[in-house]
């Protein structure tokens, strides 16, 4: 072919990476980190020996330690990040986690026009949308594929085959942790039990709290809806709340309202405004995420046109993550880049109009039902179920009211007046029960 | 930014429908056909004005009845498909079906260099390979992410998701008004009932062979098969068993073993071979596949790294399909493309071995079930179950023999066996169990 001139780069083929890649040389992968995952990574680098992928450097703070010797001799172990950032790798594979210094060096990888594929959901969340800008004017390219629902392609499948469709709603299981307590606890186990299991397994940490208080769903939750809403939030305005406070109990007046319960991420355009939340929920016996148990996650988007499309597997573990992670490479070899649908930053409110299932536990006396359904009656909210089982102590005693939708700050105003009463034992546990 | 020479022009900005949209100006978009899908097509590029995406032409053989008054005056309606060929459009959207004359729109498209974004599973299935090296050849792109399971982005979530991993089988409910059928005779109601419902309901054809016979599933199988597992193999290979065999009395010997019955298309990597097929199959009452039920679309993917990824949704429909298209469109005006991982050529078997249900029907007689036991017995197949349900009369008796995991060849042979016995009212009905 004769040669062409051509007065600007475009866009699509500016960027070391991708110019390199052109040039029919494998991309040059230094992979930062060397956990599970990245682990993972590079057994399947080595093992399908994918087109046009290349591992060079692996770097490592503790190198002694994570050195295999199944790696070709011709990568570079290091435990020195500047000198790896400062090579000729094209793609820096971030697995790290966490904000810094993970951040640090993303930022020095994009601004110096290299590409990155992270699976930094909380990096993601918090620095996304800058980051992608500074990847976008460097040249470079951001993919996150396997920060949310790990090997599950949500993010490709979102990108790449829902951008014709506008997303109304997203109601994702996206932590296995709590899905894995909470799917236990269906059984009959106990909150303590299953996560002292689950923490033996190694799906749990140590101090559990981002997990079991929703801080890593709200993380995937905020990516997801710039992906799939178009809107910009802080992960902070989510309010989660956590699966500490479901107990036995609770499982079984679910059962018996034919639901059980699950930790959901929930946003959704509703009332005029982006609304969205992360905690516990009723979940229908027979909807799909009832169906989702043990580790699994699972999300739903439900589209203006093309109704809702389910997607789900196993959200993490290593050999799943890598998988995402490496199709991330692969598309940055194959040339394959971004369906860029604008997005703006939004608000987040926590108001829903839904219908809700409210837990007490009283010390038992006369008049406990009438006052509670007096603080309803007064905010207008009407009950639609009051359960209330046998076999359980006067002291001691759970029973269940379920309302009618209604909205959540409507519902909050009412718990307030409720507290005012000195007969309970705990806090009323309210959740929102999904139709 | 200054000139720079390039000496070949790279792959991915070649072709005159990239080349014009790195100018900035939008994609100038013909549709084929105006059904049910290319209007909804037609309805989300007016609603909803996609960046990057101009309709231009519609291109109907039917004109005065197609025709609608919302589509803005700007577009040029014509019964003329060669003008619209010859037209500056960048893009061409067939959505008439069928191998003739859609193939040859596609390949003159094709042809021209512009790129062509196709919901017609048959033509992709039958010819995919051949006109994806025609528009790499000419500078254009193909895509059919709308060719199977319409709304559900398993295509792009496959491509895109799933590179990195090695499929090695793919499950499928490919066909919705197969699984309309199905899910409605778990329910209890009988084929020619249901299939009338269907049909009154537009989406079961006059003559629903294509869709109960399995050739439509098939087709879609086949797409699947060479973009997960990497084989390009004949449609025709792929023999289809039809529901038609099916009766309630099915539905409630499966219903007793803990299943139901769905039509499951299935590719694997099993025996050192790549078997497919195409059928009714038992399916566990706990398996995701159970759970899809009316015109719902499923498909799981099992990767070697991965595991199980399952998508499901709505798999036919305007709107749905209609957003695999528009999700093609913005993927070409975004610079978006295939990550092509090399296909090769591969011969299809049916052996599979698993275990398999069979239901006689017999005038009952002494000795019935020492033959069949006997001609089991002499291919060396392991009975699992037997089982015959009171309340049936015994000049129309139907009874069920399960048995252990063996080779489909096996099976034949011992049912060929059979055959020879005058008992039997109807052939018996041996099908796959999945597990």
């Amino acid at each position: 072919m004769s040669e062409v001139k051509v007065s600007v780069v475009p866009q699509e083929v500016s960027g070391q990476a991708a110019q390199e890649s052109r040039n029919g040389r494998p991309l040059r992968i230094a992979l930062f980190g060397f956990g599970t995952v990245a682990s993972s990574v590079a057994r399947i680098l080595v093992e399908q020996k994918p087109q046009g992928l290349e591992l060079t450097h692996v770097y490592s703070r503790s190198l002694a330690r994570r050195r295999v010797d199944w790696v070709p001799s011709s990568v570079t172990w290091t435990d020195d990040a500047d000198a790896v950032l400062a090579s000729d790798v094209d793609v820096v594979v971030e697995l790290a986690g966490g904000l810094d210094p993970a951040g640090g060096w993303v930022r020095r990888a994009l601004g110096a026009g290299k590409s990155v594929v992270t699976a930094n959901k909380k990096l993601i969340a918090y620095q996304g949308v800058e980051l992608e800008r500074l990847a976008g004017a460097k040249g470079g390219h951001l993919k996150y594929g396997a920060a949310v629902a790990g090997g599950i392609p949500v993010i490709p499948g979102l990108e790449q085959g829902l951008a014709g469709d506008r997303i109304e709603r997203i109601e994702g299981i996206l932590n296995g942790t709590c899905n894995f307590i909470l799917s236990k606890m269906e059984e009959g186990a106990e909150y303590a039990t299953v996560l002292a299991a689950a923490q033996a397994k190694g799906f749990a940490e140590a101090d559990p709290t981002e997990d079991v208080g929703g801080f890593d769903a709200r993380a995937k939750l905020a990516i997801l809806m710039r992906l799939a809403m178009r809107v910009e939030v802080d992960p902070e305005e989510i309010v989660p709340r956590p699966i500490t406070t479901v107990s036995a109990v609770d499982f079984s007046y679910a059962r018996d309202l034919g639901c059980t319960i699950r930790q959901v991420a929930r946003g959704e355009w509703t009332l005029g405004q982006v609304a969205a939340t992360v905690g516990p929920m009723l979940v229908d016996l027979h909807s799909p995420l009832a169906f989702s148990r043990g580790t699994e996650n699972m999300v739903i988007f439900t589209g203006h046109y093309g109704g809702d499309v389910v997607f789900s597997g196993h959200g993490a573990g290593g050999h799943p993550t890598a998988v995402a992670v490496v199709s991330d490479l692969l598309a940055l070899a194959h040339g394959s880049r971004r369906v860029e649908i604008p997005s703006a930053p939004a608000r987040v409110s926590g108001e829903f109009e839904v219908p809700h299932y409210i837990r007490f536990l009283v010390k038992d006396r006369p008049g406990i039902v009438a006052a509670i359904t007096a603080a309803l009656a007064e905010e207008k909210i009407n009950i639609r179920a009051i359960v209330q089982k046998p076999g359980y102590p006067h002291d001691a005693l759970p029973f269940v009211v379920t309302v009618e939708p209604c909205k959540s700050s409507t519902l909050q105003r009412a718990l307030a007046t409720m507290r005012t009463m000195d007969c309970f034992l705990v806090e009323p546990l309210d959740l929102q029960m999904l139709e």
